[in-house]
């Protein structure tokens, strides 16, 4: 089990009329808070890119339970029940600065080669990095 | 049945560095369809905001099979089965200029009254709009 | 002289809290009449990726006079006034469906061989399609 | 005088398909430097909404010096050098973890009654309150 969280405020241009977050910007946070899990494992995404490794998302399911508004501080976490041979699922959440759920869900993220363009099993060295953090 | 259908390109800003469509971008192209439907019936978002109805998306799923990318021509439909009495459940799908399927998904929509900011029942009048355009 | 107007509908999540477009996407806008000009050349931006040639802005201006709003049609537009050997001028407005001026500004282009990672003069080829169009 | 900055990462979202931050997301550094500082003092963008005050921008200048990636720490910063009466003009830039300028630029706001609909002077409440930090 592999669990890692961030923080950040809202941003104004991510509010919509209604004067909340736009419901496509948690798949943005979510991602956020992947891509600094990777950061803080030593490994950036932009490393992964000069090794050839991306990251398509397969899929996705969000479930919207109370809005984030303006003035916000989310905690956004990120949580890796096993280890992936070939698909990576990854279940996520923004919490607001009372702790409220304001949206949780799914990822399913496979890997690619980018330099042959095609799909490809979790690599060996992905695997073992993961292994390191998983408690 | 309600079919409706809407074609744009992709923005160049939308692209990402892997030069396809960030996948945050397909729900927001699913909204754009959903928009210009209720807008085809002579019922424009901003008309609904005066009378105080939103629509808080509860819910969705997307399932990416291919990537669009920049100089694509893209059509993004939106599919109602049945008029809701609570929630409406709109299924909706990104194709490229070839017919190739992009992304599909649902987004479940909840009708929100804005004067109050309370959860409501789908409004007589918008059953009755959605009822013209079911064939 | 070459110019160049093209046409599409404010999307919601493009507007603020304030209900009007953040200033930020009118941006976007312009970078969209400029893709759709260099489109209807026959040359998309897909083209001059895959030729090499990038146009990193190098600077903008931009004023804003009246905002535009959810359910506006927007007519953005793109001026040349002279071909350049350098630095490409755009000039650019958007203006909403009663034809009041919205925004208008300068954008500053650059080209870049996206090979060398070089700065470059206009290339030739595409002063001779600019060339064509110039009336 | 007053000078505010703050740091954040880049998403990868805002990077474009040539692996850049896209123009357009500088106008939102810029932004996020000026609500965080606005917090700071106390007083967070929520709240001027709440009193009715919104900043509609009147005019921005931004040069492009060097991209922004994927993977840089930026630093961004705002400097206001008079307290406004009608105006408010802030000096912008973003810088990246090598202290590298990245972009800057001139952002001016105006004051704006939200319930009147009616831009105004700057607000005497808030003229005190950046009085407070002008060192």
């Amino acid at each position: 089990m592999i669990h890692f969280e961030t923080t950040f405020p809202v941003r104004y241009y991510e509010a919509d009329p209604m004067g909340i977050v736009h419901h496509s910007n948690y798949l943005r946070y979510f991602e956020c808070a992947r891509d600094e899990m990777i950061a803080s494992w030593g490994y950036g995404i932009e490393k992964c890119q000069e090794d050839g490794i991306v990251f398509p998302v397969a899929s996705i399911q969000v479930k919207y339970h109370a809005s984030a508004r303006i003035g916000d501080m989310l905690r956004v976490t990120a949580d890796i029940d096993s280890i992936p041979l070939a698909k990576l699922t990854v279940k996520q959440a923004v919490y607001n600065q009372n702790g409220q759920l304001c949206a949780d869900g799914t990822v399913v993220l496979g890997f690619l080669n980018s330099r042959t363009g095609r799909i490809m099993a979790c690599p060996e060295s992905f695997r073992e990095l993961m292994e390191k953090y998983d408690k």
